[in-house]
């Protein structure tokens, strides 16, 4: 009878193998050796295989991903700095992790192919997930609006993410976080004095 | 004796491979298999293997981006219009390839690890031959700005290529054009006037 941890250290080998480069680089093979779990365990888990794990292993990423960014943006109340927390740590954890390790959402992404549709609408829903969380600190003229600015930024993550571990360098989050903070209305409201004002 | 054009056959396929999930969806095997090219003119082209075949390629694809953001920024003279050319002309591009192939440079920046340096760097110098490019067509106050700004149009590419995959819409490239175009200041002149002003 396998252990219950090896179920969790499979899920966060699977989650480290991702974000250094994605779907490809997670095999069965490579999530057994890096988890040191036995490998009897991973078709007891996970009988449909790898895509059912990877799966599983971006689930809980994702969830970890909506936690830091409501801890950032939650931090400061003035959307500017809102964006400013949001992007500083990101530079901390692609930092951390020596450039090397990025978004698996990001990487998975672009191992997408035409086998893999049922995880792209995984996928899809994560990164829908994440703007309406963003969504939620920001206030423009219209809900519209706010939305697509919170896109816009989980479109700078992304992208940034690609761009450190290029340069090996924090730089373009710092970079995409002051452009974005123009972008900004003055007038916004952070999150709580919206929620009170639609009720 | 192998023909000359098999090396542009691999080359060629290696691109279109990388663009589809990296470095790691590009192997020798992969690449003779949707070249056509006999497997002995992999060794005979690029006696190096793999990282030399890629490397190779990523500079034609490299060259290619490069053209394809000129014609597409010079088609306009008003630095906003500029913008909706690109990201206009990058929305068509993902569409035409059915939101399955995107950047090479950035499906190979997340397969990056200790063992690749060399190929980091040939992917950080793409990108900032990509920015440079890029800052010749918009002037802000400063050469330090007008270089961020250039930066955080490639932030936006290479992150709209990934939303653009797991949402397959193109969608996010018109987003982020539409942001980005409110950066611009009014009073920013088109490349050509200037190169004019400043000799």
């Amino acid at each position: 009878m396998p252990k219950p941890n090896s179920r969790d250290k499979m899920l966060d080998a699977a989650i480290t193998l991702m974000r250094g480069s994605g779907l490809t680089g997670a095999g069965i093979n490579e999530i057994v050796r890096a988890s040191g779990a036995p490998k009897g365990s991973v078709y007891h888990f996970f009988p449909e295989g790898k895509v059912q794990l990877a799966t599983q292993a971006l689930r809980v990423y994702s969830g970890r991903v909506l936690s830091f960014i409501e801890q950032a943006l939650s931090s400061r109340e003035e959307p500017r700095a809102k964006l400013e927390a949001l992007f500083g740590a990101l530079a901390q954890r692609v930092e951390s992790g020596r450039f090397r390790q990025s978004c698996a959402v990001g990487t998975v992404s672009l191992d997408l192919d035409s086998d893999l549709e049922s995880l792209r609408v995984v996928l899809e829903g994560m990164l829908a997930e994440w703007q309406a969380l963003i969504a939620r600190h920001f206030a423009f003229e219209t809900v519209r609006e706010t939305r697509s600015f919170a896109g816009m930024i989980v479109t700078c993550i992304e992208g940034a993410y690609i761009r450190c571990r290029a340069e090996a360098s924090s730089e373009p989050f710092v970079e995409a976080g002051r452009w974005l903070a123009q972008l900004v209305p003055s007038a916004a409201k952070p999150a709580r004095s919206r929620r009170r004002r639609t009720g």
